[in-house]
């Protein structure tokens, strides 16, 4: 049993997204990535088996897909398959936590 | 691939915690469960394979072990083993957000 706090890995880069890995077992990864405004988080995919979600905890923009765009807010979560291209573009400067099961 | 928006399932009751289903599939469930102040989310473990994280995404109170208690506020996440006791206290209003893998 661990505690996390976001509150420590609440930093960003001008040049381009930060991640930080906050736990990573045989059961899922989890990530904190932070993207300064305008930033992307490329559109991306791996063919193995699993899902991930992005919950978006502070700051707004888009969750991408390999053709789509969809508003991405605080409160929201994007469900994917890990197979399916996905990807997230920053407005504001945007906190987002992605769980991976099984891990990456 | 699909959004959810916490702020559909932003519901308390006074009689005791809502509970609300997001998502479930065979790699993980994530459930956001909402007390009100005072509320219990009893302690309670199932002897099973697996890890569960808890992020609080609204609120403050306590994570709960079956002897400890450890403050909880917007932010922080539980990371535990499903086997492991575990709960939630709510000081505030509180909302968070449970992720189970591989699902119970």
């Amino acid at each position: 049993m661990k505690k996390i706090d976001l509150a420590d890995t609440n930093e960003f880069s001008p040049i381009s997204m930060r991640s930080f890995v906050l736990h990573d077992s045989p059961y899922f990864k989890i990530i904190n990535f932070n993207l300064g405004a305008g930033q992307l988080f490329p559109v991306h995919s791996h063919q193995i088996e699993g899902q991930l979600s992005i919950v978006v905890l502070e700051g707004e923009g888009e969750f991408l897909t390999d053709n789509a765009s969809i508003p991405a807010k605080v409160g929201e979560i994007l469900v994917s398959d890990i197979s399916d291209p996905h990807g997230v573009k920053a407005k504001t400067n945007m906190r987002i936590l992605v769980t991976i099961a099984p891990p990456i």
